[in-house]
């Protein structure tokens, strides 16, 4: 398979963007790291776009207004979109088509593995970007707080964005990368591993309004079906950062026989 | 692999939703074709959700409330979440934990082939059924118009779902079914595809707003870059109807080895 490799880069160009807003700690953080390794450029949500996954806006008008919240040497913009408008609107307008060397999106505040991948907006800005053939990486710290320490995380971001721009990554893949929260613990190393078998088990809070009708909250636990060590799940838990390579062509490849064979003649 | 089989169905139970909302004509059109093979429920969004993805609503409230937009005979909901929100409250609320036999979402007006599969509300409904383990199918028509005419696709759309109902499908497995719009000419069958490796080229248009402030419209063009047989888009243009197996754990488990094998011990 190919590669999008990025053997020699001398200040190369780097897209920030997350789901949890431009004023989160997290792309704050992100911005800051970044800023060792390359040129930045950050395009983010102006509200929180957590849980929004691959949405896009195309039944509404979007703006994008430039920001000097990350001071005067940091060129920024705040989108009223979701993260993958995000991602559309650095490339087409800010960036007038140039793509960038990498795009990295987080920190999250909160973790995005497993099944959460699908409904991560850190993580659908990364695929978004990867749909395009550019590198890219979604950082998640497993905390949800909004004053979360993501210090610990420094080196390995930066490590794991450096080694990006290094090697590139196989065509058609991004990286979702977990990291623990910040605890007494060194943090083990980084594992690449599988999307563990898990899935959230929600639980719909029911309240009356005013006028008494009835809403809903949605609540969730997250529930592990899968206990096995190659999974993010069980690197998470072992105090490892979990590395799990995504992609977004989502063919069940293994159905495909069974399937044809089953259902093709009775069905022409 | 495990099978989610339904060998035995005497009057199955079918969840219809869409992402179109509750009032659009291509729900109304798959809620009569499955009042032919089952009981049914509809929960659906009573907004249009299209190019939703796999959002949720963890930020907002979520509204519920029943309708007779079906008729007195159809139990109807009508929800002011995304179409995957639509999914989750019809299992805990509408069927108080109860599993439908089947979901169905659609019929799309417009195509959902290839990677417009990520966008879509409508596959993200049916990805989400096959997350709690149960067998779904997303329905798309290719023809955006409101009034597209859909009459061509009912047997099809039957006979998928009678299909499904009675042998089910591969666990992890939901199925993206695409329907060449209605033309002179008659469907040539169903054909079991892989995903197209095409992407949408959007293209924004700047505009003014009443107080010279500039906002956006997302617009985009299809660029098919994969014209080989097995795809889902050379079934559309062959006339034929498109099926994937599309599946969500999204590990890319061909870059695993690759990638443990550079970075695993430069970054522990």
């Amino acid at each position: 398979m190919g590669k999008i490799s990025k053997e020699t880069v001398a200040r190369p160009l780097i897209l920030v963007t997350n789901d949890d807003g431009i004023s989160a700690h997290g792309i704050r953080f992100l911005v800051d790291v970044m800023q060792e390794l390359g040129a930045i450029v950050v395009v983010a949500p102006n509200s929180p776009q957590s849980g929004m996954g691959h949405a896009i806006t195309i039944g509404n008008t979007l703006r994008l207004d430039e920001t000097d919240i990350f001071g005067s040497k940091v060129r920024a913009f705040e989108c009223s979109g979701t993260p993958v408008d995000c991602v559309k609107l650095a490339k087409c307008i800010v960036l007038e088509g140039k793509k960038p060397d990498l795009v990295v999106s987080g920190v999250n505040h909160g973790s995005n593995s497993s099944i959460s991948v699908l409904y991560s907006g850190t993580m659908s800005a990364a695929i978004e970007a990867a749909i395009e053939g550019i590198p890219s990486i979604g950082f998640s710290l497993c905390d949800y707080s909004p004053n979360a320490d993501f210090s610990h995380a420094k080196e390995h971001i930066k490590q794991l964005a450096f080694q990006v721009l290094k090697s590139g990554l196989p065509a058609g893949v991004t990286l979702n990368v977990n990291i623990p929260a910040k605890s007494k613990t060194k943090i083990r190393g980084i594992k690449i591993c599988r999307q563990a078998k898990a899935k959230w088990q929600e639980l719909f809070e029911e309240r009356k309004d005013p006028h008494g009708r009835r809403y809903f909250w949605m609540k969730g636990s997250f529930i592990n079906q899968d206990k096995v060590e190659d999974t993010d799940e069980w690197a998470l838990q072992n105090n490892y950062i979990a590395v799990v390579p995504v992609m977004f062509d989502l063919t069940a490849y293994y159905a495909i026989p069974t399937i044809s064979a089953e259902w093709e003649m009775k069905l022409s």
